[in-house]
């Protein structure tokens, strides 16, 4: 467990952000693996790992994007548009128009997100032993999502999907060490210290055809292969299921709760999730090795950013 | 004004993200311009340049962040937290505890963001022709957020109150091109095509201390000053303002609206505006030229992202 | 169509409230029958019309109470609570504690609720030939749920589904005048001008059981049912189904726009609608006649207001 | 302290609702009265006694009504209106449009409310001794909002502005028992067991035009007022300041943890406050005794609901 580090708070003067002991394995993330990760890209394009936030309540946008059952999901309003203009609202100087909106946002469960460090923990400590008690209504004035900051490293696609030459895994398929393993021999990539690394199953565009199938059993990473990108000191762990870990029929987490992949990784460890991603693109690319910048909102508290993250091939 | 490229949509099967004729000035992100601006980093630093999100409406701290007078702050609650615990919540799996958050927020006013094509514009239409009738309550289905895509550029600070060192430029500072480009001199900086250009007033110290200041007349670049970023092709032009431009006495957008920034960026040249930053640590690390990272979310028709943008220097 | 009342309005100085021509059939409301009205209780018990508003998102309650498929649930959410407090929050005055909230509700097909005159019109014209160009984002600035004011009137039960001797009707029934008036006669009631009259079908119980059934077809009034009602002169019709008018299957309005009940109300006569009634208890009371209490909030501008409609009995 | 009573819960299928030790002095609401305050109208006008919600966000309106300083106003969104058909929406069935809308509402502070019993407590009992442990992010599972049922009451007013001959009382002002008495004589009403008592300080127009002065130390009852008050066994007090007990310098609640009114009513007697009324137009009539109806909306576990309070003259 990292307890002390030497990264520098980027930002003292608005609170506590960035202390070392509540980054987890965001301190990993030296400079020298941050130049590398910068080296990585051949091609310049950047590619969107995220799905659309389809928000708007008067039609039934927002539950075309895969989501939990019975997740609160996204609402966009706007509160000045071009409507109003058309039927005589007043402009601006005379010519100029403005739109406004807002925007509700529930992340987990409902659009690609990252999770804080403590959005979940064992018995009444959070990572790194914090008090859980620190996670109020106000917010978790420990391991909150604003105390992440950027992470800027090398990516690398496990496309578990394309090694079995499927579309898509099946909702009982377990993703161990050795299918991990595997697949980053097949594919030629080799996971790193400090890499974030995107585990693919193609389980997202399962939800267009069949929600009733996408919120039931998902494929995952069972424990065994948690172990393993743990063990390689990642700094996080994405994939375009909705846990990272698998779930089993009924929408649970597999594993009892010494086997549990957020056990594991936001809590014994400090590795960081992120959850339903949209690899098609990327899978599509044949690009393997990438820079990966993600930028989670810095919510006073937050247990989550909802998050577009940016592959640079 | 842009018409076509050839940069590929990214996400065709999400809809019409990342058509060219509705993504202004990020066609210009050519894949040589972004593995320029990826080698550009030196110290391997991530630095956010974003406020923070506060939330909590049970306490002050909404209140403490730069925003404008009368908008509606972000909300921040917690649908189950440690103290749900602390008070008998029943665990999962016995052991395990979840906390779980939603998040209310209007960006533009209220906290660090990027403009969409669609948040304004002259008579009836949009940016690069498109109708002003496609911007309704269920967001604009031109030119919104989610048509940007990631900003992978280099990226440029221009000090200009290091240049007048002072720690914030007044109010009643226009900020023109003779000034940017002394200031650009003076830093030794050259401002390319493709670039985002981080233009400092330090204005947004000013509220801590004063509010009301901070809330009437602005430092901003005028229209002289935007001319000359615009005519260097730049993709968006960020600061440490409310506007960009600058706010006259009341707060209200400088010039007349064949002057206006907003019109001359957004609504004429699809350059995008990122307000509200945060730049105190990139003004402190002395560096000018980065990689500079922008990963909207891809809100369906927003006018706008709450954004964490990333300098890696 | 009412088009002028010498009911003043009862609070000019926040504005247009009251004003008769948006009021619709409220203006029915003289005070002779409020007095009489007043009169009509027996038993001095006074029963709430309403569904529990089940708002809270860390559990499965909000989709518990009956809903159409889509709409946004409400959200309840706690800014500080007896948990927080629990873990180690401070008090004020060293031993008071204060739990506060915030409720996100959109009304329409998810709660007991009052439509506002400008929920729906034909053409480009609201009730009484307001323009609909004044409904815009900001709210509708003509026949806003805060025109209504109190609605105090006489209400009548109609209960349908005990006149049939069934729990609750099939959503293949359509209530014509026939079955209105013999369920009066039945009943043992008359309806009379400026009544509310209550329409019950039962069918708000099928939602527990099987909420796909309560999410297609309904039961509910046809034109034949609505117009005798509009022609008694009556204020308001509620019913315990989700539209007043029936559904046919596919949940949509069943009838020709010329004969559909939300035209022929709200839109022809400004008769209200009362929707997602929850009606088991009066029906249990066996009482029919009583004073009924509807307070809709006074949003500005609103399509509707969350009610809890009373009886006393 | 009321610990039984034999009004029967009057849904109970709902769940809780109307469970006696939670209802305080509701528990008062006996059918006697309840008929005896319906025979109380003598003209048939029934008066609103709360304040418009202004929720748009567009424009100045939310902050344009009585408000504490920094709490999160209203939220008004249309999520489809008169203007996006203007701009070309497609209607339903050829000719019918609709709109729809949202509400975002934290009452406590921003608009006329009820508060519930388990709004404040003392140490870690709520009324009547339940846990506060029960007040979690979820709600409050013990005397929540939900749990109060209809308020059908004889209402009185004590004008106390009009009897010291001000628009307005001073901020300084504190209502004690001896001034409600004298209130009382003065106006010829008498106050009685079951009654719900509104205590007019005129405080609530001082916004308009001096929010600041509203913002800060306000009149009210002291706990001699209060005390006397709770000692008639009234129901619920209702005020148009925003605490119905006085504010000191500061808008702190005056007195100490022994004499707050908060803890004397709602606390220990488990009669109910009703905040920020607006009793201007009531004032104007003259009439001191009226039908008095509030219906709060069933939030399951909500610290209070917005109110459109309704007295029938």
């Amino acid at each position: 467990m990292i307890s002390e580090a030497d990264v520098p708070p980027s930002r003292g003067n608005w609170g506590r952000w960035g202390d070392a002991d509540e980054r987890g394995a965001a301190n990993l993330l030296t400079p020298q693996r941050v130049l590398d990760a910068c080296a990585t890209p051949r091609r310049g394009q950047a590619l969107s790992l995220a799905m659309p936030i389809k928000g708007s309540t008067s039609g039934p946008g927002a539950t075309t994007v895969p989501h939990l059952h019975g997740r609160p999901l996204p609402q966009h309003f706007m509160s000045i548009d071009g409507g109003d203009y058309a039927a005589g609202a007043r402009k601006i100087k005379g010519e100029m128009s403005v739109a406004d909106d807002a925007l509700i946002v529930s992340p987990h469960g409902t659009t690609t997100h990252m999770d804080a460090l403590s959005h979940m923990w064992r018995g009444d400590k959070l990572y790194n032993g914090h008090s859980s008690d620190r996670v109020r209504s106000y917010g978790a004035t420990r391991c909150g999502i604003d105390k992440v900051g950027p992470i800027v490293a090398r990516g690398v696609l496990l496309d578990v999907a394309a090694h079995h030459e499927v579309p898509f895994l099946d909702g009982a398929v377990r993703i161990d060490a050795q299918l991990l393993e595997s697949t980053a021999d097949a594919q030629g990539v080799e996971v790193r210290a400090g890499d974030v690394v995107l585990v693919r199953t193609g389980f997202s565009t399962v939800f267009g055809d069949d929600p009733a199938r996408y919120q039931d059993a998902q494929p995952g990473l069972d424990f065994s292969g948690g172990s393993w990108l743990v063990d390689q000191d990642v700094v996080a762990i994405g994939s375009d299921n909705v846990a990272v870990g698998a779930l089993d029929v009924g929408g649970t987490f597999h594993g009892s709760v010494d086997e549990d992949i957020h056990m594991l990784t936001l809590w014994s460890h400090g590795v960081y999730l992120i959850e339903m991603l949209w690899l098609e693109e990327l899978a599509a690319s044949g690009v393997h090795e990438f820079l990966f910048v993600a930028a989670p909102l810095p919510i006073e508290g937050g247990t989550a950013s909802p998050l577009n993250p940016i592959a640079v091939l």
